[in-house]
């Protein structure tokens, strides 16, 4: 089956909703699904005075503004009425890992913060067990690197220097300017459990585990989209 | 009673503690207290280059540095030996208020970090009910400010832009790169509760809330100095 055209179908379905049910302010998180939702969105004929987003990356917002939209700044933001985000791996109870491009943590704010929640994916994403292809990406703040380091290795993960994600020049530095650790998740061990723990670690500003942030998820094929929904989950909502 | 002069005396007293048991990696924190620490391990005789140091602010590692001690880079330490720090408040069962700094991320990662952490405190820090004094300093990312605000008012408690804590030219910035959100603790409110929900709400980077991080207290008086020793809480170690 064809990934591109997967995407690119529930990301003309995730437009599609979020035009008709007349959302005037949109959170848009980052990846090549989202990509293809920025794309798509350009193509219809909308008011762009009317529509105002916020995006969880400078990738993201630089792309909305190319396209002639207003990308408000996300400190300046109190809650969003949709959030519209793809995810690396999602499982059947709605808990996803995220963060293959770094910016989890403000693509966890502004979930938190939106009052309607809708994720796409392709197909390819939906996984019987989380954490089986993925790593766990963690964000650090830096000055707490080798502390968090330690701390992941004795819970007897492998989180070597070497996990730390780097680029060309040095290690990748997010958007809300922490670096990015990538923890493997053994197969006898639950991705759910170590996030929690690790998430409790001083110095760790989040992690790509995200459970109970979907209102609606929309699973792309080449030749139709799948809606599921669910129940937010209880003190994940900024309106609780 | 004269509160310098306590001071003086429970820096003095840290002092003797730390070059008697031969510590060599030492973690040292922020404030008036701590100051006075530098300033007496500035008069002994004492070789710098057998001490290493590593500080939880700017402030306090080029203070250090003045007096010629080496001060590591945070990011490039695994763990220490000892750590040494005061506080805001501390109430009879060990748990501290940080914060007036604005350092207390850094502090809470150094203090997990350390093998050994000694409080000092002048009496006047001493208190029955914690928050009755200071506010619950939180540290918010930037991005997720109006968020944060946002849910700490839907919890019942004043959180107006005002909260923000702010200098000459605009927000006051920490050293990992956070802004600081001063919440004011009704007196029939728990601080430990309203600690652990602010904690949970993503974009917060940490509140100045301490709990189980003392291993022993040091209490200066103008002529005396009381030492109360405490259990670390189990999780709050790196070596657990």
């Amino acid at each position: 089956m064809n990934v591109e055209e997967a995407k690119k179908k529930v990301a003309e379905r995730a437009v599609d909703i979020v035009l008709e049910r007349g959302f005037s302010l949109v959170g848009v998180g980052t990846g090549s699904t989202v990509e293809k939702f920025i794309e798509e969105l350009s193509r219809r004929r909308v008011d762009r005075s009317r529509l105002l987003f916020t995006s969880s990356s400078l990738d993201t917002a630089l792309k909305l503004a190319e396209n002639g939209f207003r990308v408000l700044d996300p400190s300046t933001v109190g809650y969003l009425e949709v959030y519209v985000d793809g995810a690396d791996e999602v499982d059947g109870e709605g808990r996803m890992l995220k963060g293959g491009g770094g910016a989890m943590t403000l693509e966890k704010i502004l979930s938190y913060s939106s009052r309607f929640n809708i994720f796409i994916v392709d197909y390819s994403k939906v996984v019987e067990r989380l954490g089986g292809r993925s790593p766990l990406p963690v964000e650090v703040l830096p000055q707490a690197l080798n502390i968090v380091l330690s701390k992941i290795r004795s819970m007897g993960l492998e989180a070597s220097p070497r996990a730390l994600r780097k680029g060309k020049y040095g290690p990748v530095v997010s958007d809300v300017g922490g670096v990015i650790v990538d923890v493997e998740i053994p197969a006898d061990r639950s991705v759910e459990d170590i996030a929690r723990r690790i998430e409790s670690i001083p110095g760790v500003v989040s992690t790509g585990f995200f459970k109970g942030y979907i209102d609606l998820l929309l699973i792309g094929y080449p030749d139709r989209v799948v809606e599921k929904k669910f129940n937010r989950v209880k003190g994940l909502h900024l309106a609780e």
